[in-house]
């Protein structure tokens, strides 16, 4: 392969949210070569979800080939909800509304494609070029307005038996504790989500306030604000000793939007992690390296896969902020 | 191969527990040729435990050169505590006080060995010969003396990133509950393992009393002994739900003395699971199919793996009673 060949080969990479969409053209050499963002289009229904990402894709694909001077290789996707790996089918997604949509109806064109979950997609890409680049079994824990865990086994992301493992924002923390929007009681999302910070701090202040806000009066000593951010750790302190008990992971990688906190979260959630485990070590907590890019990233390495390259990616040195973005 | 020379072909299977250790020689075709039974010696010390290891192997081997016209092909040994997979070490086993003992080191003979921590090697045996043989995603969970879990993942057990995978034991399922042995409060194992029914029974009754016979007051409507196993149920049901939610199992293998009780506690126990799954349902509840028999045949498993033989075992039907046992 030539130097300019290989600048030439492109992927398709897009990562649907619940109400908008970041996506990009990445070389085989790691390069962001465009990107961009777009609502989902959530509120037309379902159908119209699937137009908007296929007409995204074909942008990005059209961009691509003026700048690039052919065609994609191939595309990845990360989607949410429900995903069957095997037949490469969106099963289900609350928030879009969508059934059994198969990944070659969101692509335009006529190239391989393969669908991810939008968590496990970006532990994919944590796991091949972000802060578990070196370990094989970790937990990646991204805390935004939901929690859902990533687990790195043996190499990979693994979904279990029907794509749906990894919902440890659900598992019972406090089994007398608060209801969940789940309809069970005290899971961990219901405590230590950054929506549930902010809004336990919210429902017992005078004024509503962000999670970042909590996280700013915690560390002035607001008591409110203490107490609402140490109820979060010790539900994560519970759910990373359960966690760590049955997978034995090598790390836990922190991120979303809670992890922006830094110390004020990882110190007392690695000294609380550390006294609940008696018999054995806590594995180490790290922060994640490729923030909201990580999805992005990810369904990238699903599209040098689906090309049949899935060496792409160990050799990709990121420099995500100076991309051109789609207008 | 000839008929003749397969049937001659066996291995030495060994299942260490904490005072006592089960043996066998199995052929190739499955069959349990000898049987035995030997305490493990550890009042003696470390040392004398790896000394009656070794010397119970060469009497097996002995007894099968006998019996079958030559030594074995290899062979198999579980045994309790961390284990090192990777170069077939015994890390540590708090029963038996044992430190870094190589596998070579329990066989007193020039042929290969493989060692497996003993629930996990009990889980291979439920995985390829049990009941959970054509499962390649399961929780193998035996309730004894003590709770720990062998989760075969991707069609093998997994022992995560130390050995220390499947702690199920000790996961804080009450965080404000009782204390355990461990250190910790709340544990899985403090209200539902067998000797945590009988414990917890005891202590409320004026006699002492055996999980099993909390198991029969149960049944008979005896209040305290009700409070009791309900209390285990319960625990046992936020335990697997958290596992369900994490690893997305297709089946719950239960074994060991309390899944004796059969529908006593896999009825309630199937219902409250169910009740705690909102969003997703329950993975079925099954019974162990190889009883105490699980650790010695996953070691034949082990020694026919060792012995280049990794398809022996597809095609075992195993007939365990009637199997001479060594005096």
């Amino acid at each position: 392969m030539t130097g300019e060949a290989g600048m030439s080969d492109y992927v398709v990479a897009v990562d649907v949210g619940g109400t908008s969409m970041k996506g990009g053209i990445v070389t085989r050499s790691g390069e962001l070569a465009v990107t961009g963002r777009r609502p989902t289009g959530a509120e037309g229904g379902p159908d119209n979800v699937v137009a908007v990402i296929r007409s995204f894709v074909g942008e990005l694909a059209a961009r691509g080939a003026s700048l690039l001077g052919r065609g994609p290789a191939a595309a990845g996707i990360a989607v949410p909800g429900l995903v069957d790996d095997a037949t490469a089918t969106a099963l289900y997604a609350a928030n879009l509304g969508w059934r059994d949509v198969p990944a070659t109806a969101l692509v335009p064109l006529d190239v391989p494609v393969l669908l991810g979950h939008d968590v496990r997609t970006g532990g994919l890409a944590e796991s091949v070029l972000g802060a578990g680049r070196e370990l094989s079994d970790f937990l990646f824990l991204p805390i935004g307005t939901g929690i859902a865990g990533a687990m790195i086994i043996k190499g990979g992301p693994y979904g279990g038996t029907s794509g749906w493992a990894g919902e440890i924002g659900h598992i019972p923390v406090f089994p007398e504790g608060e209801p969940c929007a789940c309809g069970q009681t005290g899971c961990l999302e219901t405590y230590a989500s950054a929506s549930a910070v902010a809004r336990r701090y919210s429902a017992r202040a005078a004024s509503p306030a962000t999670a970042e806000e909590v996280a700013r009066l915690t560390a002035a000593g607001d008591p409110l604000a203490v107490k609402v951010w140490d109820d979060a750790v010790e539900a994560l302190s519970l759910a990373l000793a359960t966690y760590t008990l049955l997978l034995d992971p090598s790390a836990i990688v922190l991120g979303g939007g809670l992890a922006e906190a830094g110390a004020l979260l990882s110190d007392p959630l690695a000294a609380r992690l550390g006294e609940r485990l008696t018999f054995r070590s806590a594995p180490p907590l790290r922060r994640a390296a490729l923030g909201v890019s990580a999805g992005m990233f990810g369904a990238a390495l699903l599209g040098w896969r689906a090309a049949g390259a899935p060496e792409a990616g160990a050799s990709w040195t990121l420099d995500v902020p100076k991309t051109p973005a789609v207008p």
